[in-house]
C-alpha cells in the first residue's frame, strides 16, 4: 500500500463521512449504548448508522438490520457484537464498500488459543476486504476536528494538538479524561487494543503526516515489530515530540502485562536505551505524559537549561531552585541592571536574586516586569513564574470572609475585590502569552493550589497558552524534558 | 524551665482562653485585618480583643487603645505593628500577664544587621518578662481544636491529627491549603518564621506529648542546634511519624535560602544521612509532605513490603506492578484459593493472578471479596485497590449523555442509576475501613481522576480513613515509605 493510500485509509476511519454501529442499543451502560450516546452528545456532523436487527428506532434515527440494508455509503463502522459474529460482520462491512473498522469486541488473542485463531481469521477476511481495522479489543476512538467522540465515557477533550495512541483502553481512556479536566487539547485518541492490524507503528507514520497533531502520547506494553517502531518513532519525533510510557518494565509489571494483551513486553533496559538513542521522551508514570504534552503543546521549547524563578514567597523559590539543580538546570546569578529596574517596585530588603522574590508584593505591574526583565535577558532560556495564578481562589475567600463579619463593608466594593483579583489573573496570563511570543522563551506557571481551571489556559487566536503546573517539580520536569529534546533535535552530528 | 512549665506555656499558645491582636484593622487586605477576621469566621470560642489606638469599635467587638486598657486577662497577644513598635508592646505584653505572643510582625534578621540587633533585644524583652515567641516574621498559627485559624489565608482544613511545622510561612500556609483541599486533617499549624525563641525543636517537643497529633510534617531551611534538632526528631519519630522537607538542598536552593531567612542551610548530604540514621522520613518536594500525610494518618501500618493489587483496567495494574517492583514492593503470586473464589465472578478469561484485573466488572460485590480475599492471606502486607472511588463522575457524565439524547428514557430511572452510583462509591469506602480495621492492613486507593472530594475520605466513629490518591504512583510511594518507616521501628537491636 502506498503512503498515500494508508493515509487516506486512516482519513475514513478519523475523518468519516458516515459511519455505522453495528450492535447499537438504548440499554444504559452497554457498549452499543455508550457509543452511540456519546457521538450524539459529541455532535458528529456526519451520518449516524445504527444498527440492531432488534430495533426500528434508537434516539430518533432509524436503525438497519444489517449493515447491508444501509441505504447510503459508509466510511466506517464501529462493532460491539460478540466475537463469533465478527467474521460474517466483517465480510458485510466489505461488501458495502466500508474502509474502515473499529473493533470494541473482545474475546480474541488476549483469551487464549480458540481467540488467537480467530484473530487471524477476521485479518484474513479485513484484508480481503480491503478494510482497515483498528482493535479488535479497542475501547474506541476520538477525533477531535471531526467532532468524533467514539469511547465508553463520556469525556470530551477541547480540540487541540496533543495525539494519543494507548495500548491499553482504559488507562487511555483516562489520560483522556485528565486532558479534559488540565485543559490539555487533543487532536486524536486511539486505542489500539489487541492491534491485529493496525499497530502503533501505523498510527505514528500516520500522525507525523497529520498537520493538527503537534505532540504524541504513547503507551506501550510490547511492540511486535521492535526495529521498525524505533524507526519510525526516530523518524516522527526529529518533527514531533513522542512521549513515551512503557508499561512492564518491572518482573511483576510483565506478569501483570502478560495477563493483560497476552503478550510479551521483552527486556525494559534495552526498550529505555533505544528510546534515549531514538531521542524519545521516555516517562515512568502516566501523569508525567500529560504534564509533559501540556508543555511541549503550549510552549516555546527552551533553547538552553539557564532558568529564571519569580515567586511571591521566599520558601517557594528555595524548593524550585533546589529543583531546578537537581534536575539538570542552572539557575544564574541575576545582572546589576535586573536587581536595578526591580529595586524600583520592592522593599529595600528584597533577596536582589534569582528567584526574584516579590516578597508577598500587591503590586500589580511587578510580576510582569520581573518575568520580562529575565525574558529580555540573554543570560537565561526559561522563566518560572509561582503563585501569581493560583491566588485568586485565596482572595475570594477573604473577600468572602469579610461578609460575613463586617456589617460596614460596602457590598459594591467587596464586589470589585473579586472581579478585580479575577481580572488580575486573566490579564496575567494573557499577558504571558503575549511575551513568549515576543521573546521565544517559555514562561511555565506554577499555582501551587489544585484549580478547577486546568493546567493549560489558552487565549483565543493565540499560538501558545499560559501552563500552570500545581507544583513546581512538575513545572521543572517538564522544563527539563523540554530542554533535553531542544538539545537532542539541535545537536551537532 | 521544667517540661510541664514548657509544655503550658505553649498551651497558652495553641488553646488560649483570650487572645488580643495588636494591630487589629478593617481595610481589607491588611495583616489586622485578615487575621482578625479569619479568627472571627473560624469561630474562635474564647474571648477576642482588638488593640488599636485609632478604633473604637471593629467588627462589633471593642477595641482598646493599648493591651493594657483590656480588663480581662489575656492569654495570648498576636502583634503586627511595625518593628519598631515591638519592643515597648512586648513589656506591656508582660506587664499585662500575657503569657505567648504570635509575633508577625517583619523587619527583624531576615533584613540585616540592624534587624538582627532588634531580634535580639527582643527576645531579651521577652525572656525578663516570661512570655514565650512564636517568630518574628511568622505567618501565624492554626490550632484546629481550639477553633484558632490565626493565618492570613482563610483556608480551614477539618479536625485531625496532622502537625504542620514550616520554616517558611508562605509554603507552610499553602501546605495547609492543600490539607483542606485533599481532605488531611491537621491538629496544628506554626510557621516558625526567624525562631528567635521557639525553634523548630521546641515545636516538636511540644507536639511529642501532644495526644491529639499522630504524625508531624516539617519544612526546615537551616537547623541551629542540628544535635538537639536530631536527637529530638529521633525520638519523637519513633512515637509519630516525622516527615521532612528540607529546603536548601543544591547550590541554587542555598543561594535562595540564604537571602530568604538570613541563614545557611548547610551541607545536605549530611543532613539527609543524619535523618535516615535517626529514621526520618526524608522527602524532596513538597507535595509529599502532603501525600505521606494522609497515609501515615490515615491507614495501619503496612508490616511488610507484599502488596496485592485489584484494578479495573489490565493497563492500570501494569503500571501499578511496575511502580511497585520499582519502589521495592513485591506483588507476590496469587494462591489457588483467593483464584477459585475470584472465579466464581469473573469471565473465565480473566487475569487468574496478581493484579486482580475486575476486566471493567459491573458486579457489586466482587471488588470488594476481591480485597477481603487478599487480606485474609498472610501472603500479602498491604492492598491497593484502583478506580472504583472515581468511576461516580464518569456514571454521571454517561447518565447525563442519556438525559440528552434518549427522550423514552424515565428520568426516575437515570436519577436513580446517578443516585445508585454514589451510595455505591460511600458503601466501598466505608467497607474499606471496616475491612481495615478487622485485618489491621491498609488499602490504599487509586482514584484515577481529580476529584473535589479529596483524598482522604473520613467516616465518622472510625478509626481509619479511607485514602484515594489521585495516581498509582503516589500510592506506592507512600506505601513504600509506610513499609520503611514500619522496618525501621520494629528492627532487632
Amino acid at each position: 500500500m502506498g503512503d498515500n493510500e494508508f493515509i487516506s485509509s486512516l482519513d475514513s476511519i478519523f475523518y468519516p463521512k458516515s459511519l455505522a454501529i453495528i450492535g447499537a442499543s438504548s440499554s444504559l451502560g452497554k457498549w452499543g449504548q455508550m457509543i452511540l450516546s456519546n457521538i450524539m452528545v459529541g455532535e458528529f456532523r456526519g451520518k449516524i448508522f445504527p444498527v440492531n436487527p432488534k430495533k426500528k428506532e434508537l434516539y430518533g434515527l432509524p436503525v438497519y438490520g444489517r449493515i447491508g440494508d444501509i441505504p447510503l455509503p459508509v466510511d466506517l463502522a464501529f462493532i460491539m457484537t460478540p466475537a463469533k459474529t465478527v467474521p460474517e460482520i466483517l465480510s458485510e462491512c466489505g461488501k458495502k464498500g466500508v474502509r474502515g473498522v473499529v473493533l470494541i469486541t473482545s474475546g480474541f488473542s488476549e483469551t487464549g488459543e480458540t481467540g488467537k485463531n480467530l484473530e487471524k481469521e477476521i485479518v484474513g477476511i479485513a484484508r480481503e476486504n480491503g478494510l482497515m481495522l483498528v482493535g479488535p479489543n479497542t475501547m474506541g476512538i476520538i477525533s477531535t476536528y471531526a467532532d468524533l467522540f467514539a469511547i465508553a465515557s463520556h469525556t470530551m477533550p477541547r480540540k487541540g494538538s496533543v495525539a494519543v495512541v494507548s495500548q491499553s483502553g482504559n488507562l487511555g481512556v483516562q489520560l483522556i479524561h485528565w486532558s479534559e479536566q488540565q485543559g490539555i487539547g487533543i487532536s486524536f485518541f486511539v486505542g489500539s487494543g489487541n492491534e491485529a492490524m493496525l499497530t502503533c507503528s501505523d498510527y505514528l507514520e500516520y500522525l507525523e503526516h497529520n498537520p493538527r497533531t503537534h505532540s504524541i502520547i504513547l503507551y506501550v506494553e510490547s511492540v511486535g515489530e521492535g526495529r521498525r517502531f524505533l524507526d519510525v518513532a526516530r523518524r516522527v519525533n526529529q518533527k514531533k515530540p513522542v512521549i513515551v510510557l512503557k508499561g512492564g518494565r518491572t518482573s511483576a509489571g510483565q506478569t501483570a502485562a502478560a495477563s493483560h494483551t497476552g503478550s510479551m513486553s521483552g527486556e525494559d533496559s534495552i526498550f529505555r536505551a533505544s528510546c534515549r538513542q531514538a531521542g524519545l521522551l521516555n516517562v515512568s508514570v502516566p501523569s508525567e505524559l500529560l504534564d509533559l504534552s501540556a508543555g511541549f503543546s503550549s510552549l516555546p521549547l527552551p533553547r538552553g537549561n539557564r532558568v529564571g524563578i519569580v515567586t511571591l514567597g521566599g520558601g517557594w523559590g528555595v524548593v524550585t531552585a533546589d529543583a531546578c539543580n537537581e534536575n539538570g538546570l542552572e539557575v544564574p546569578k541575576l545582572p546589576d541592571r535586573i536587581v536595578e529596574t526591580i529595586d524600583k517596585y520592592l522593599p529595600e530588603f528584597w533577596s536582589k536574586g534569582n528567584p526574584i522574590d516579590l516578597v508577598g508584593t500587591r503590586d500589580r505591574e511587578v510580576p510582569i516586569v520581573a518575568v520580562e526583565e529575565l525574558l529580555k535577558w540573554d543570560g537565561i532560556d526559561a522563566v518560572i513564574s509561582l503563585g501569581i495564578v493560583g491566588r485568586l481562589e485565596l482572595a475570594r475567600r477573604l473577600v468572602d470572609a469579610t461578609r460575613k463579619v463586617d456589617a460596614s463593608a460596602s457590598p459594591e466594593f467587596l464586589d470589585r475585590v473579586e472581579n478585580w483579583s479575577q481580572k488580575y489573573e486573566d490579564d496575567y496570563i494573557s499577558k504571558i502569552v503575549e511575551l513568549m511570543e515576543t521573546y521565544h522563551k517559555p514562561v511555565i506557571g506554577v499555582s501551587l493550589t489544585q484549580t478547577n481551571e486546568g493546567t493549560v489556559r489558552p487565549r483565543d487566536g493565540r499560538q501558545y497558552s499560559g501552563v500552570f503546573y500545581q507544583t513546581p517539580e512538575d513545572a521543572v520536569n517538564v522544563l527539563s524534558r523540554m530542554v533535553t529534546y531542544y538539545r537532542y533535535n539541535n545537536r551537532r552530528h
